[in-house]
């Protein structure tokens, strides 16, 4: 199983642009400065989307029609969905939002993982940041056992936003980390976004300041801190047995 | 990080085998039928421990000494424990058992990640059978971000008998399943073994009938399990949470 779907040639690259595909590379040939070209550079930096130029030698070995024409691209093997989407879905099955937010993950296993968890904790979606984490490859999709076909990832640009967007909508935020006050006596009832930091930083600075709560899960150990995709399955389930399971 | 630490050399070889070290692997080479060779093939077959017979050619890449003398042996990097030790550390403690059995994980960084969900939920030690199961490799050690170096961890032949013994000895053990009551209504505090089972299979029907308490950890999703830590990690921290922080 390929990380991504590599598509190649001019006109695949430029409809896979116009589409709206997501792409997550975008390789051009050094030098090359005919107008196709140019024009397919233009598309991609109006979508925000930095081209890597690489030497043909390079592209001839990514290519495996050995006709790329001096473009290709990796795309994501699956498409991200609309945090308002989620919101959707939560409404229409009658339930308060229950949204995952990862502040930086980067391991592939963890984040297919956490997708496994978000699925059978019955979580609307999953949150991630566009840069310095970890996408929908072919690893993660794999990893999740088919979770990712179910639960709804998407992908923003500023998280901190995205949580300031969605705390008018009713939402709060709690985030895992060491200083907060013990999971179990925290209220992870409501319409709210369990926010998980990455695997050697924890939730960042900035995004803590827009948390209304931190809660610390118990360590006991010896050593500094839980596997994250552990750690998350932690959160997760106390949300879901606070939610459902608190009076038994 | 190599996986295991190799030995290589007649006398390297027997010392390790009297001194009891724990071998993973025995390669003798094809043909040799000399008398310390002989020996050293009947040591290590007393210890139920059966050599590969390898060309020397294999044993001439496997040496970084260039003087194997027709045998080496991969020792496990790092040693097992005995189960009567964690229990002899609970009691030192003045706390109850509190063990995890992995009937048959396969994944070392599965291991590696309850090591450390072991650790910080404080957990005296974890029991894993010595047959079709990931032992203590160098990878999870590495994962295990240091936990291995602090919980101990038991291999033993026969997992069920090791249960019967330690019911004898006032434990009983709560094993995860579906078709068990959902985990947050079971009684898990107490002299404990939580007992999970392998990524593929789950708990076998032989090791089941041996618990006492099936516990099911809620899935409300489009799949069918979760990831083997993730599951354990939910598990572990519900009885830690039941064990500590129940009353708040």
């Amino acid at each position: 199983m390929r990380e991504t779907n590599r598509i190649e040639g001019r006109n695949a690259v430029r409809e896979a642009l116009r589409a709206g595909t997501t792409i997550e590379k975008l390789y051009v040939q050094k030098g090359l400065k005919d107008g196709p070209v140019q024009t397919i550079i233009q598309e991609a930096e109006d979508r925000g989307l930095r081209p890597l130029f690489v030497e043909k030698e390079k592209l001839d070995r990514l290519s495996e029609s050995g006709r790329h024409q001096g473009v290709a691209a990796d795309i994501a093997p699956y498409a991200y969905a609309e945090v308002g989407d989620m919101l959707e879905a939560a409404r229409k099955k009658g339930e308060d939002p229950f949204l995952i937010l990862l502040d930086g993950i980067e391991d592939p296993h963890n984040l297919g993982a956490i997708l496994r968890t978000a699925n059978q904790a019955g979580a609307h979606g999953i949150i991630i940041p566009k840069n310095r984490a970890v996408g929908l490859t072919a690893t993660v999709a794999k990893v999740s056992a088919g979770a990712v076909n179910y639960t709804p990832v998407a992908r923003v640009t500023n998280l901190t936003r995205t949580m300031e967007e969605l705390k008018e909508k009713g939402l709060w935020f709690v985030c895992a980390d060491m200083d907060g006050e013990i999971l179990y006596r925290q209220n992870l009832t409501g319409p709210i976004g369990l926010v998980i930091g990455s695997e050697g930083d924890g939730v960042s600075a900035l995004v803590k300041k827009h948390c209304d709560l931190v809660a610390r899960i118990p360590m006991e150990g010896d050593i500094d801190s839980l596997n994250a995709s552990v750690a998350a399955g932690i959160l997760i389930y106390e949300a879901l047995r606070q939610r459902k399971y608190k009076n038994i």
